[in-house]
């Protein structure tokens, strides 16, 4: 491995790990270099076994020996290797994992290309919060649901939180990203989907319900809508049925998005 | 109400609120007094609501109406009202929600009060993190579980943290912790629980089949292990079965607890 040691938390060559809690500054210097971060050992081994190409790795001084085995897919990338203080410096907090690869981003297949041949996909349309991104992407992929699709405006799944929230699942679960967020839908439907809307309002039938009956060549799509605004007008519209998760009553409204992801998922492969 | 302003973060009767954010100070400060803290508007009303007594209230000066409607309910205790500036200082972050309260803990209720009339209860046996404790108590409250038993060693659902996650389910679902964590589960058994242990390990069954032929007599506990090691060898062997959520086979070893909780909580309260 090209092992190479820094003390200088300033060292320009450690610039793809500067201030990784700045989110300003990560969005923009991760998308001007089409890279994204993989933090803890066992995400950054995940993202090389899916593929992803690395630009280089960090190690703290005494997790040194923890990706040694894998000489052979670092041996084209530098492999720094840093103080802890320095790593704490440089990143902006204890990297306790001791561990960061920074890859290179590829580009989003089209969304053709990730429904061909997939039953029950999820569409995000703006859940804001790269944690609950993550979390939906592990529930989705543990479960078998078979692709992910973005409204434009949803947070990005190889942002660092969501990485390492998801465990790796954003690496190997397929999606992209809609560019039309008003007629985006009408591309699942003429793929044959069915548009199922999330939503705890009134109106809405219990999921398994509205799965009662379906065959196995039946494709459905399930609709997931912003923390506490839920879904858009026009998405709720659009779709064929409103679903939602039975509630008892309790005094709690509702459900996190996290939490109704998982439920929803679990339904869809189960009866859908 | 008894408005008092206070424009010094460290006067003596805002002590209540002192660093919320210091874990280890919150945690004996807050059982040397016997108090937790509800954080937001929301919470705040369904701690009174649930019928929790209050010590006093916290308004930032933008948010100093925020609870007028309540001056009934809050008669008896003191409405602090500060500037932004003091309320950073004093609890340590910027309290945008602009309102906090602090009210008094009630004795935890004994098991056999907690599992009276109860058929589905989920039993934690040590979650760490608070903020699992709050997303599965308001999961199980949503979805219809009667009550939560907690292992000696579990995290506080009173905690702050936990609270706010739960958006106050806390308040509404019954709940107790044993004191015996080696022979806890056997009052469960005796007063007849079938208990399920939840777990990814080889040998479990899916959840739904353990389920099935489920009657409407039927009482079932569903234990829940710690976060990354899950249940311990000794509540694994107590149990009736061992059960798990079907997972996809694509590299996602396992669902974060939460979300099995969630899918394990809807399971049980659909066919249990």
């Amino acid at each position: 491995m090209n092992v190479i040691e820094i003390a200088d938390a300033a060292d320009a060559r450690l610039a793809d790990y500067l201030r990784l809690r700045d989110v300003n500054l990560r969005r923009s210097l991760e998308a001007e270099h089409g890279l994204f971060m993989a933090e803890g050992e066992k995400v950054v081994r995940r993202a090389l076994h899916a593929g992803y190409r690395p630009r280089s790795v960090l190690l703290t001084e005494r997790r040194r020996d923890l990706l040694s085995d894998l000489a052979g897919d670092l041996a084209a990338v530098p492999v720094y290797v840093v103080p802890e203080a320095v790593a704490e410096r440089l990143v902006g907090f204890d990297l306790h994992r001791g561990v960061l690869g920074s890859f290179h981003r590829t580009p989003l297949p089209d969304l053709d290309t990730v429904l061909a041949g997939a039953r029950r996909v999820v569409v995000l349309e703006d859940i804001v919060d790269h944690t609950n991104v993550g979390a939906i992407f592990r529930s989705a992929a543990g479960l078998g649901i078979d692709a992910v699709v973005l409204a434009p405006r949803c947070a990005d799944p190889l942002y660092r939180r969501a990485v390492r929230v998801s465990m790796g699942a954003v690496f190997t679960l397929p999606y992209t990203r809609l560019t039309d967020w008003y007629g985006g839908l009408s591309t699942l439907r003429d793929l044959g989907f069915r548009l199922l809307a999330l939503t705890p309002a009134p109106g809405s039938v219990p999921l398994a319900d509205a799965l009662a009956g379906a065959g196995p060549g039946d494709r459905h799509a399930l609709l997931l809508g912003t923390e506490g605004e839920g879904l858009s007008a026009r998405w709720l519209d659009q779709a064929d049925a409103r679903v939602r998760v039975p509630m008892a009553d309790r005094d709690v409204d509702s459900l996190n998005v996290t939490a109704a992801a998982a439920i929803a998922c679990y339904e869809l492969v189960r009866s859908g």
